[in-house]
């Protein structure tokens, strides 16, 4: 039982209409690679965004009263708080400098997941995809298209999380996989029940991914997982993963 | 940029007092394979806990009344909630069937992370090992007394979180390595100070790892992660990731 995280080396700066999926074949190719079927493809958030044209200018944005308010408080350009809270479903922690929001796709993250970094300039910035699922299942038929081979995809970000110190990077869309692994009929060594019942292994390949992708002083945008059996599917994985509010003790 | 996930095969079943580190060892030589230097060492608590004696026997345990109390609304044995309490620093949620602790490492988790699958016979409860930055360490040694290598050692376990479905596997012990990577000195493409700045590595590590652990039927209860440039450090790592009290927005 091996697998591999290979990192995609020389993805190219991403602008608006760039096909992801044409960039990574190309890429791999140079690397002398070739995708393979069962192969899961991690793609990070912010190259989706600039593909998807998600990129807002900050000098276009008129900061509402509430966000002028806020961005003096955390310390942050208002119109980028301005930003935050048209993404946001909901404001859910607004202290010690943090503005943590559960975003109109249901993700609990920091600033709505509205990034500054790596984004043309600096004045510019990268909003989440619209449907993390749907650009992953876009990516992966594309792939399709251009290899005739079978992926996942895995669209992925780098979120923290209470109790814990760190981010990780989690699985915001997924297509062609089960995101959750669900072991809740599976017994043990003893045939007692498993008490571990059901893992979040899209949100594990998207951490094991960021292990490649944080290396390099410039990044790497993708990693292919090699050698993972993950149970195929064809439902939008990602919102699978997102826990009920009705259903959180935490909030 | 390549990483390697390797799921040890063939560890029998672990009993009190067994060295993990030669078990590990002799694993991977009927496997063909060996430790190298770097190589990052990923431990399944439970094995560490039976290794370690902690493992007690149901029978062995009075409940007490609140454990009582407790165990008949949660559906449990009083004797498995009375060993939860007990492990417990305190109590963060007891509700819709569900126990969240803070165990006396400072880790957030359910159930204080006492576990009853795959535990000789199931009339047998799992603690958390007492320190698992100290069994990392010991772990990690033993390797080196066995075989000259210098690797890292994680020691992890599954956990649940907030906002989340799922469970995920994260770091409880680590020794060898940072267990945060800590980027917040550099700079992005454009000369922007990077928005990601801690990336929680050893977690990431643990949930690699687990990967190819929960794969076979019966489980596998190590892997070895090649090729993971980690920043070598003597201090303790697992408690580093525990997020203090009065830094967490959700608690």
């Amino acid at each position: 039982m091996k697998l591999e995280v290979i990192g995609v080396q020389g993805i190219p700066l991403v602008r608006r209409g760039d096909s992801i999926a044409r960039l990574l074949v190309e890429a791999l190719k140079r690397m002398g690679e070739n995708l393979q079927d069962g192969d899961v493809v991690v793609v990070s958030q912010v190259i989706v965004s600039k593909a998807e044209g998600r990129m807002v200018k900050l000098k276009n944005v008129k900061p509402g009263l509430k966000a002028r308010i806020m961005a003096e408080k955390l310390g942050k350009e208002a119109e980028v708080v301005e930003l935050i809270l048209r993404e946001a479903l909901e404001v859910l922690r607004f202290r010690n400098g943090h503005l943590i929001t559960r975003t109109r796709h249901g993700y609990v993250c920091a600033n709505s997941g509205v990034d500054l970094s790596n984004v043309s300039g600096g004045d510019t910035a990268a909003l989440l995809p619209s449907d993390p699922d749907l650009s992953a299942k876009k990516i992966k038929n594309e792939i399709y298209r251009l290899t005739g081979k079978r992926v996942a995809v895995v669209v992925s970000d780098t979120f923290g999380r209470p109790f814990r110190l760190g981010q990780v990077n989690v699985a915001l869309g997924v297509s062609g996989m089960k995101p959750i692994h669900d072991r809740r009929g599976e017994k043990d060594l003893f045939g007692r029940k498993l008490q571990v019942k059901e893992i979040a292994v899209a949100d594990e390949l998207a951490s094991a991914a960021e292990l490649v992708m944080g290396e390099a002083d410039e990044g790497i945008p993708i990693a292919v997982i090699r050698g993972y059996k993950y149970e195929e599917s064809r439902k939008p994985g990602g919102r699978q993963l997102v826990r009920p509010r009705d259903k959180d003790l935490f909030l």
